[in-house]
């Protein structure tokens, strides 16, 4: 195994650096942009006071997210989602991630009949945008949640406990933290993590499109993930304090 | 008539504060962050070597724009276009009258056979989102033109004037220069007023859905409209300097 | 400024022959044929019983209009858009503009919670269709606001006055009035002007894709308008009679 | 069995009154206004110098059909199916059904490596729409066929034999002719047949929702058919003389 | 006319081995695997307490179908609708076919609010689809109405009589029984004809698109159907019984 | 801990029965119905000898796979996915990957520029059904490029390992192996694991909505999807032998 020279320069276990900002729309009830070097994602966490029409009358909440790239995010422009007239399978997948991952460290019933909706939009992406955004809209969504305690909406913060996400890769046979673009388009695979705060699983997705994963590997992109999430649970506080 | 009082305070023919801020984004050939008082709008100007089907081996160039507003912008959130499977045909109206305004101070010929995509996204919303658009999407596109020189695509910058947008609307009786969102909510008219920097009027688009507009009216809003062109067109070249 | 001949032989303030023709089909609770020289539109209002969605219980009613071309309406033949999948933006465009003009004149709290939908249809096309279809829409919802009151559906007629559309256009840098098919083609600017019978303006489009308007040319446009629509207003009330 | 009153007063064996009046619009290539009542159907005929991918270089043409119904043909108001956003299942049902029927009397060889396309549109509607659109599509096709042969573009004519259609059903368990919408609410069956003025059958659609039919009443609703398609061959030849 | 032989050697009179296999799937209240000889149609009929919107409160019962074909069914793979988006007007076109003719046999009244859904998926193709989907269709919905009168939800079975389908052509100028995909690409014309289990003709369509069918042939045509659909018949009882 | 007692009885480390019936369709180029107890998945592999526009003219293959459900396979039946215009999130993220999954075992250089597109339509769902595709859906695949060597399209095979696919649940607390429907709806977490024949992970998808998973968890689902992988390899070994 040669020396390993990350495109960044960063050492294999370095993320890059994260800013999480708070607050910066005027009208949502929670916002966050949250940037992980160059991919910047602007989450907002918008209220409603009522829920899907399948879980009416339950008394319990929902928290459901949408995600979106702007069309010049990218070096090369994409096609604008609403002018092609879906999304695509790719942001399906990515926004069904968020609302799945963000749910589950919120106490639904403590959520009372209210929906919150968590649109990630990206701005500027340079790898890791759906990491970015579950950890950006799990800050919007704590704000949120904040703010319908602070109206009287609901009695008790329905968050339960922190979730967080980052993407680990092999990249020239190494397991490295925090992928960015350069490092996906020429890596060998590639698994995003996100985990919850008392240092759970919350969703696991290893890809190995170019060549499969060893044991060895899994289980040594599971620990550098780990480290990541931490180093995140870390930026939430500070940013929510 | 009554003592104009505007909510935000302002006299009947003062602007908010104008911001155009450029190079906002990492890849887009051209980029201005478009600020008129809490109305954000992020413009981005792509290029591609290739020009629609329709005008292929004319030697010509084109121009078009594509709009669209994130879904928390606004007051409450809106549908996300995406998801909904189609933009609305208030956004398709919007996206061609950028459209339409850019080209005409574009020598298409002296383009060549490029094309220039000006996205406009609203990143906040507070009245005027497209005349924000078509002045930030003026810079957009020609910082986009020079790059094209400078990377010796084009012999010479096809930006043959400037651009630039203000809308005018009728409050309380008064015709008032740069309508924002509370105006335009109580308004009883407004008109969108698309200029270049010769004097010329490139679009004029009045409706008085609550009321007809006199022609003195019609003959006072053109005015303020010209006066708050020109306030635009000052911003513009302090921008591009 | 040379001596301008127009296409069609008229002098620059000639309308072409306008005929309204009125109670074309069988069902329509109101309906108009209208031509403008060979631009022919029909025009139907249908009544329901019920308000959209949003404004129901509040005692008010809705005028609402749809726009469509027939494929072969125009010198080569169209995608039919019910084939297409979609309306294109010009025509959601136009059919909003249609709308909204013909709400102006109608007081939509003395139609109580009924709908008026005004369908316009191109059979012919030779310019102007939309102007066609406001003068010929109007006639449309006359009759139709005649019938309610004629079946006691409502007591009063809710129409406050009439509305009327033309286009005056730029050809060979003369203003002109009532732009047909040969001089849109060829002409530099373009203005569709919406009034109402008392002397108001409910709608200035105009656009100079080819090149801005002076601010003199806007006024003599403005001024031929005037004259085609009081000329509109008087073939509207014939009709009525 | 009873003395039949057909709604209309007619005999069972009469049809309406048909009226074929070609060239009825400015732009295509040949047109005609069918009449079968008070169903109007506007057919015209497009020629475009292609044909589609799947059929080039084979030196043969192609005749295809689209179908459409103005939202106040019918009684009541039916939904614009460009604004619903696609053809409903009948609407697709009937332009198959007008293609093939009409293919199936033009020499497609002969035609050359052009495409004709009939516009059948419904300008209002009393029953039997889908054969009025047959027949005075035939009148179409045949005068954009002649309109080749005189422009040279084809040496000869390709329209090999006539093509009509008519309506028979069951009413009061009578076989009854040219079913208007009265007798088609109420009947018990229906049948739409095409015939080619040779005596033969291009297509038979019968359909016996209300109660099946028997083999008897099969035999004397096709010997009407018969009889109606001969009068309609007579009509035909009369437009085209 | 020369000696018939069959691309399959059948007599002109003989059907395809009919397999009627039921209850094939877990969950349907009622399924038939169809088998024409190498067409295999999976029904399945689903029961759903409800009826569609404009049905509510009529106390009368729906059955309705859907048709789909698997992409590799046939010969080369075709487009999966769900991923072009929508059915095809042959999709439609058929399955309404179907719900049709399965409604022409059932006393809907008797069937108080309940919706039956059949759904004809087919598994391979070899001709006469649609024949199978009806055929099989039925068997399904007897079972779900065995069903629904075992479990009590209705007192009596609104069945009233059989329906079957078959599809009958013109191969070298012979009428033949039970058209398979070789004849049908090869054959002149081709009829689908649906009867009821008393003799009558619930739905008749025949097609000539090669050439039109005589009087005579449309009469032999008419009497193979009724010789095949008694076969049917008879297979549909020994599968139920 | 309590002794754990699975719905179907089975040990926490047993698969159900898995049956992989090869050639079960007339035309595909290969096929595989996959049985994984009660869930049941038609596979079928379709060759086309051309690629993707975008991947023209580089001598390289492509494998891409599309997944459905018949309406009726599951419980309660499903809306059908081509009626309702749009495949659903859940649906693309599963045909995608199922494509990237047997794209990883296949030299896309040894296979020239050929397309196999790997259909899987489930029958019959009882958990399950998107390993089940990959499993079923690698016979397909093998027995399509078999063919293309046996037909001399392709002189060399470019399956270079095998790829199979399991899930494993955490079932009141217990990891287990092969999730059925009734576990997955009560189960706390489940992963979907494929794995290729050389013991490396393709893909690792874990989710823990009901909770997290613990690493010890993770750890042990791991192992037993290489427990089951290993089955399901020497399963489709004596399916292709």
């Amino acid at each position: 195994m040669s020396q390993l020279v990350r495109p960044s320069g960063r050492p294999f276990d370095q993320m890059r650096e994260i800013v999480l900002e708070t607050q910066v729309t005027r009208y949502a009830e929670g916002s966050c942009l949250a940037k992980f070097g160059n991919t910047h994602v602007l989450c907002t966490a918008s209220w409603e006071n009522r829920v899907p029409g399948w879980m009416k009358g339950q008394g319990r909440g929902w928290v459901t997210a949408e995600y979106g790239m702007l069309p010049r995010a990218t070096h090369t422009r994409g096609r604008r989602e609403a002018a092609a007239g879906k999304q695509s399978g790719r942001t399906q997948e990515i926004q069904r991630l968020i609302g799945r991952s963000l749910r589950s460290v919120c106490d639904l019933a403590a959520l009372g009949e209210n929906q919150i909706t968590i649109d990630c939009d990206v701005l500027q992406a340079d790898g890791g945008t759906r990491t970015a955004s579950i950890t950006g809209g799990f800050v919007a969504l704590s704000l949120a949640c904040k703010y319908l305690v602070d109206e009287g909406v609901i009695p008790a913060n329905p968050i339960m406990k922190q979730a967080a996400a980052i993407s680990v890769g092999v990249y020239q046979d190494h397991p490295v933290l925090d992928v960015d673009y350069p490092e996906d388009s020429a890596g060998e695979a590639d698994m995003n993590v996100v985990m919850s705060s008392d240092g759970g699983f919350i969703e696991v997705q290893g890809t190995g499109e170019e060549r499969p994963l060893s044991r060895a590997e899994l289980d040594e992109m599971l620990r550098l993930a780990e480290k990541g999430c931490n180093e995140l649970f870390a930026a939430q506080r500070a940013a929510l304090a």
